[in-house]
């Protein structure tokens, strides 16, 4: 049995349950999300699971005559960004539904229950927030969500009844801790650095804690041919070398990450010196420690480069999300996951969020990241092999197995 | 007689003339250009010229009785910028009203002409074109421009029209080259040297040519979270270190501005790096030769900067204007006129287009720079003080008496 394949051919077929356009766009309570279920749903019956649907639009598949019993939760999201590719969340629920069928055909019996979950909103297209599914479960779903509208002026609460759903149900999908194993997530990689190590899956240790600040330098403007050189507080050459100083100090430490993605000069004319520009800077790092240092730094590092241009700098958070470790307990079994099925092991952080992000509110987390072409995602050339496929469902089936071991002993 | 302060008191009553606002808004061909012309005429009269408006708007005071005699041209623009000060182009008619004033009141006779002209236009601000009067005497007058429309949907030709004018005779105002000693022209310095060096004058060495640089910097954009700083290639970055390069390097070169005024980063969102970023790169130099030396060097920096980060970069030139070298012999009566005056010699670059830009097609053209506060100007607190525009008044006088000399020797 080529499960690798397999998962290949079903990811191939609910790719086409998309809106119109390049690639895929899957959003969550929709006409396409409804007909995806119907396929997922096949999915998880072929691993020989229960299937239901809960109040947040979540498709579950359990291992049926398991009331009571704690529960492994695997699983990913079905939702797609606009003109994404076939792989980015799906894949997980693919490869987690084949890995209860492969520990099937091997016959393996397990002390707890197992749950595959395609979580409906991960990617936050749709409406200006995600995760509803994990955060449901995890019981931190914040009801003042369902009033936020997306682009049709629909909200959040009507596209769930729309679509079926009682969203005043949600906040009973609340699980408690005693009936929870962990959550294990598989997910392509997004990024290059797996290709680049020429390993199909890697060990994530944690899913990078975020900040983001808004960067003002302020100066004085001037006529561009009039004032000299050296009398000039040009807010651009300041932020110039704010930029290239802050890239070099991210370069500079393991696993951090910094990114000034939009910036503004004003007045913003040809023939005048800048008096103010502002930007955006973007911190990451998979811990927070590592990453409220390396704000310092970036203060620290405005704050002399203001001195030295006669401009002045103020940095403002607008944005925060803590870093979550993934659990040792689970790292581990991943670990010797990758072992048992004679893969080299390699380990990286998280730079984006998952779903795992808001289930780690509820129970240990792992995540196993598998390679992608180019390091590309978000578009319709993203790209996984049937083979690292094969790959990521031989390792979650072991992975379970050692968590079954550890469960009994 | 203090004629810096009779320069004051005109200078504050035609600051009156003027649109609603703060400030000054004088355009050309406006009700405001009229009243102004009914004032300077005022003027010129007052130091004994016989006064005309030619065809492109110019009021002429010129010397009477010296038909068929060179004349030395001398003079401003009467137009400012909207909500611009009461000193920028209109002192530079009155102190050199004032100062052919003074050689009357000193008994002076003078082998040629004087003219003191009042140009219509050298903002630029109400057509997207300028320097109308003085192209029109050089013989550089491009009648096309007369189609030029401003906000209001007035074309050009329309508005001299309207102001009595007949543009059809502006051709005929080309002065022949054998008619003209030379242009001499006082202004504010609109930037901060004089005020630092505490001179209330500077001579002027060249008038800056400028080219003006579209800049692309192409790199890969990516998730600000999943790739790693050593695996981008980040646009922004690269821009970044290409701006301070090349504001190091200006620095580095006496007399040479280098600008960067706008600059646009896309994507331009928060948590992408930048795959594109395009910028706006000025550069000023008092030689052209120094300025495309400084253009090769920027393009070398951009070369350097693009290939250590990977990413590609185009530099294409959008705009360019040749320096004007002011004439040496014009220098060295202002030289004399300076040490005659007691006053210490400065001499400095003019970092802005001037109408003596325009006039150097036609004669040698030289400069006196007036200090204003603060380095200002184009905005209402623009400001020279009665006692600088006295230095000004004296010293003009004291350079046309040593151009006077010259031309009898």
């Amino acid at each position: 049995m080529d499960y690798g394949k397999l998962a290949e051919a079903r990811l191939s077929e609910i790719a086409g349950m998309s809106a119109t356009g390049p690639g895929v766009t899957r959003l969550p309570w929709t006409a396409e999300h409804r007909r995806a279920i119907g396929h997922i749903t096949s999915w998880m019956q072929d691993a020989g699971l229960d299937v239901s649907l809960d109040a947040a639009g979540t498709l579950i598949g359990r291992t049926p005559g398991m009331a009571g019993r704690p529960a492994l939760l695997l699983g990913s999201h079905q939702d797609s960004v606009r003109s994404g590719g076939r792989f980015d969340g799906i894949m997980g629920v693919a490869v987690a539904c084949l890995a209860v069928r492969r520990l099937a055909d091997e016959g393996v019996q397990l002390p707890f229950a197992v749950e595959v979950l395609a979580f409906a909103d991960e990617e936050g297209v749709r409406f200006p927030t995600a995760l509803i599914g994990p955060r449901a479960l995890a019981g931190s779903f914040d009801p003042t969500v369902l009033e936020m509208r997306d682009a049709e002026g629909v909200s959040m609460g009507q596209a769930m009844e729309g679509f079926g759903l009682d969203p005043g149900q949600i906040p009973a999908l609340a699980r408690r801790q005693q009936d929870v194993v962990g959550y294990l997530e598989a997910h392509i990689e997004q990024g290059p650095v797996l290709e680049a190590a020429d390993r199909s899956l890697g060990v994530v240790t944690a899913i990078c804690g975020i900040s983001r600040h808004s960067v003002t330098f302020e100066g004085e403007t001037g006529h561009a041919g009039t004032v000299p050189m050296e009398g000039r507080r040009d807010a651009l050459v300041a932020a110039a070398r704010f930029i290239a100083a802050v890239s070099d100090a991210a370069a500079g430490l393991e696993e951090c990450r910094a990114t000034v993605g939009k910036i503004e000069a004003k007045p913003g004319v040809v023939n005048a010196i800048p008096s103010r520009v502002d930007l955006t800077l973007e911190l990451r790092a998979p811990t927070d420690d590592m990453r409220l240092a390396f704000h310092a730094k970036a203060q620290r590092l405005g704050d002399e480069i203001a001195a030295e241009s006669g401009v002045s700098v103020t940095l403002s958070q607008t944005y925060e999300q803590p870093a979550v470790a993934c659990a040792p307990g689970i790292k581990a079994a991943l670990t010797k996951g990758m072992t048992a099925s004679q893969l080299p092991l390699t380990s990286l952080p998280s730079g984006a969020t998952h779903d795992a992000s808001a289930m780690a509110d509820l129970c240990p987390v792992g995540m196993l990241f598998v390679r992608c072409k180019g390091g590309i995602s978000h578009r319709p050339d993203e790209h996984a092999s049937a083979v690292d496929m094969g790959d990521a469902i031989r390792v979650l089936a072991e992975t379970i197995k050692v968590l079954a071991s550890k469960e009994h002993g």
